[in-house]
């Protein structure tokens, strides 16, 4: 590489308007564009120190505001504004729509029901016999493990040791507590200081690679599915028949039919999301709130399971089994991000479970709205329908 | 809801700084907190009609500028440097180590082998037997059925129909090429025009539902992963042994082997992409470049193969096969947006593939960085571990 | 290997009673046991020939006799005894009870939507450009490939070639319809016959392997799931309320509560079949009619789909998407396992599609039956239920 | 149902060749077919008394006999000769050539790594913190539902309880080890105790189902490939290069390669099993030994690991993780099938874990063989290969 493509950086300083400069000047120069509007920022380049290299400006993604969300969860309570950061016109309409009819409704009940955040290191043996011999070692040597990672790191608590052999290798996953955090950096060290005790005190001093790719970091997997990554969040409510007339044009009895029938499309797309669009909400919320965008691969699946009542009205709820959110660290600390968090009073310790719950919600106030649409498509002369999307 | 409650909004003209600035003072009544950074956006309000509703500044998300990455694409040529939009620290460093190594050998080859975009209805029949025979009615009447969309709308055109029959039921995938656009609403659009006239001429006017929920749009899904939705994108790019042990420090058949673990990992976990971290980058270039971030669900889907040569060489390749991006439309022409593509040379028409390319590419150079970066662990002694994690 | 240890056989005549006893008298020296019961067969060895090596007797599976069950299909109509070889008691009274129920119901509807039988080469390229061009060259080429069939084979027929392009590989599937024969065989030659005509015609004479490991030959997969292999088919039948509660004790409602419950279960869990057990009604009906039993791997996935009415009736239907079945060649001609085909009049030409719709009726029969076990459960006070484990 | 149309039964004694006889008899008037060879059984039908109702005769697969295949397992050890029920021509010599190929190569080395058999019960509460709650108190009441399984019933011993809560309910796995039996049914009478003293001692006398199909009974699913069902075995052995040049016709080297394209496909396909063929070798041992066959759905599923070593050898292994077997129950007692399983000394108390070894190392048997066949393709002549299916 010729000395002249690389992109200007100042060891010492770099996070500075100077230097983004620099480099926007250097783009200029290899691509004959200048980046105006991503140099038009007007936050202090000091502040992106740990969260960016090469920093150059901002992307500015517009944010709308939705709601009032009612939230009757058990961290989360009373009436909520939702930022949503998303180029996608009428998902704010749209998820505010929803919130209306959960608020109309009584509000979104939600419930944090499992924190484990993994890392996933490999053990390698000359046979499966050395692996499971060392996974029983494993077991027995848990509570020290513990200790271990007590005393390395601050937040992380090891939980369990899942244990999965194949061949002639011990599959794990570190599962992890970590409090109001993601937490994926710190169970990384945790993790590595747990493995180097391993190789420290076990009389084989085993082999490993600290992700056999099980974590599943930043990808969507069965495993997260059934095991968790994060946190495992219900939210729920019952919709009244009124209410989806009134608000949603739709009857409830329509509403279960359509369950009926999306469950099974599910389940023949082999989808990762039984319900409308898990992702669009969280995605935008993750923007928003300086969550790590990445992780709406493990975040938007879920399950969507629905009871049609005696009178009427209709149980609707949402589970996300692989929520990967925090209250602080990561993005969280960035100017427009924190604001966003503090909007919600979800900024920093002893929130993590709360905007946990109110993503969850917002899920649900999405595909409220979304479900809805899909089936009042049905009810609308073609002429009019024609005439909606001109 | 008390009148009280409602954010401001004004029908006419909504998207001004005006209306923002209304809009975060009610915030700051209902949640005593003003969101001043959210509001010290240097856009134009203007422009996000269309994109945002209820709009009350942005999220300004740091960009880092990784590269060169040097290209030898079918439409993708020369060298690049891509805007990475993440509040995820060390990502652009990682990035940048791995597109150095890739130009280092030469450059990636990419491919897009296949455009697919889809809308699903489900028709609803009495019996299977009603639903198969309307399955080849439909068959019979396709290149009616693309007559009718290429009058109905401008650049969606109808490719095949695929056909699902569960019981009653008759789910299809409607498949379209959308130009440079994602064209998830144009299809939208079009589908409902063909579903109309199909009701207008099949005989027995079949009910259906726009969605059956096998799209599967904002899903990670097995039938995307299969048929493919948006573009198929091949990467690939060989590593020469000696690129890998200076600027890598791995061997190559440490590298060979790893794969072997990591994808026996994958599919013990059920994993939707069987590489590193494809999410990462994808995440970071949809932000910075105004693509659909809920989008990261489905496009994060993909397959790693390798082969280690007979001189020690690494041919590395990620295959993408439900990526969808757009070079216009959608948030593309939003200020900063828009900037980040034109750095690529990816914006407006004829562009689609060529971003395709580069973001495979990306995810290419990810993967080399950080699948090294894991096994770089083990050969470190534990001291020198800990230390450079303090 | 010691000669001593080579089990005997006589390389022109080795499916004799004597080669058999021969082979017995050496397991009897060779393990001190001897298999009395296994050489105490009465079909004529000779008959075995082609199915086959190292005959020694056979294993003896119970056959019970279920039904009659009333089938209203497009190929199978009237009353069937349907013969289930099956050492698990209760299962062929099970079975009957669920089809006594269809039956009182009128019969279930059974319908065959779609043939497709696989063998699927791998092309091996240089990179994905000249895979994807391979691909065009073979879409260009199906026509020619199918007359290429025709000529070599009798009874498969070329229906189309899906392509799925990873790295610089082109995986096929090879699709045919196969008559009344499962058909693994004969497509696994005409496919042969295909892909040495490519080699032969195509510029660059690309490598292949004939089996890419996505046919997927006995086992389970999405693919299948998604797009068919052997034969799709879709029974259903109408549960009237009274005879719900008559004949197995419970409330449509319930059951229809239970089909929520039991779908999230299996969407939870990744289950290849969402009802209750698809593969013990398979399995009995493969050993008794000469299938090939390791097909359950296939066969059993499924979906089922229901539908509360309102009157209380109960739309059931399963849809078996990978229904592997032959009404001749394979087993079906052996003694015992033709007179189970004859005795369903499904031997032979022109019955594969009857065959295969009782199959899928048989299936439904089984999930009526323990569905509605399981339910029972629930109202049976706790004294009782253990007196009757007991 | 017109009582002429009812099978004949007696209620005191129908496992008699009389009544065999009779519904024979009344087959023939029914279908004017008659079961001359069904019914020419030389079994004493009273002992199917338990594993059949409307007992006719017996389905008689052919046996072929395979081997010796050399174990070299924690529990099978020595030299075997495998009973195969099978009518699929070739299985049988196919087997025997990979055990030939095993034995050769010092035998295979085989180790169960997990014991696990699941009733999967589901609790139904008002909302998801009620079943938080729940799961909790089963926690904390774990050690008593232990005891209360040990007075309830001989074998099976409660290990643990999984939880995943969805919505309102928690769907649960109790997990047991069964010693020699397969055990479905007595886990079953033990959930039920456990469930029934749960309604007992919780305040909320909790509604449950006794399967919230999660168990995953008779299915394949990504939970029992996760968490294992019924016993999770691994199959290993290092191939010689020699061996495989002068038996197998194949480089090591081409069979690495091949096991990357195979792998590939495999997670292109979503496939149950990655290596070629597991279920053939399970259905053949099942059948002949008295297994369930329904349960080749759960069991096929599995895991190839492969290594080429630095001298050309190829360690080569197979992982079932939900191999379910038994060495005594269910069909285990009958009289060929008992043989069957006594030819490997692998009959009664203390031989389930040598059973499942044993089946491991014929799953990995049959794949040397065929992987090796398909490889074998390539290198011969187009006309060779014609020639020889002719």
């Amino acid at each position: 590489m010729a000395k002249s493509d690389r992109i200007p950086r100042d060891r010492d300083n770099d996070h500075t308007r100077e230097m983004a400069s620099q480099r926007a000047t250097f783009l200029t120069e290899m691509t004959g564009m200048r980046p105006e509007m991503v140099s038009s920022y007007t936050i202090d380049p000091a502040v992106t120190k740990g969260n960016i290299e090469n920093f150059i400006g901002t992307a500015q993604v517009p944010i709308g505001i939705a709601g009032p969300l009612t939230m009757v969860g058990e961290h989360a309570k009373g009436e909520f504004y939702i930022p949503l950061a998303t180029t996608e016109g009428t998902l704010v309409a749209s998820y505010s729509r929803g919130m209306r009819v959960i608020s109309e409704c009584g509000g979104a009940r939600t419930t944090v029901v499992k924190h484990s955040m993994q890392r996933a290191p490999v053990f390698l043996f000359d046979n499966a016999l050395e692996a499971r011999e060392f996974g029983q070692w494993l077991n027995e040597h848990l509570d020290a493990l513990r200790g271990v990672v007590k005393t390395a790191v601050d937040v992380p608590r090891l939980i369990e040791i899942e244990q999965y052999l194949v061949a002639n290798m011990l599959y794990t996953r570190f599962c992890y507590t970590t409090g109001d955090a993601a937490g994926q950096n710190m169970t990384g060290k945790a993790t590595l200081y747990a493995c180097e005790w391993i190789r420290a005190h076990h009389p084989q001093k085993p082999r490993y690679i600290l992700s056999g790719n099980i974590d599943t970091d930043k990808k969507h997997s069965a495993m997260n599915l059934i095991q968790t990554r994060g946190k495992r969040v219900v939210a729920e409510f019952v919709l009244k028949r009124d209410v989806a007339k009134e608000l949603l044009r739709v009857d409830t009895e329509w509403l279960y039919k359509f369950r009926q029938i999306a469950g099974i499309g599910t389940q023949q797309a082999g989808a990762a999301y039984s319900g409308a669009h898990s992702a669009n909400g969280i995605a935008a919320m993750f923007i928003a709130c300086g969550q790590d965008a990445a992780n709406v691969s493990e975040s938007h699946a879920g399950l969507t399971y629905v009871e049609l009542l005696d009178n009427g009205d209709f149980y609707w709820s949402v589970t996300l089994p692989a929520l990967i959110c925090a209250a602080y660290g990561g993005g969280t600390g960035l100017p427009t991000q924190r604001e966003c968090l503090e909007l919600m009073d979800c900024y920093g310790t002893g929130k993590g479970d709360k905007l946990a719950e109110i993503i969850a919600a917002v899920v649900l106030a999405g595909d409220v709205s979304l479900s809805s649409a899909i089936l009042a498509h049905e009810w609308v002369s073609a002429h009019e329908m024609m005439g909606r999307n001109r």
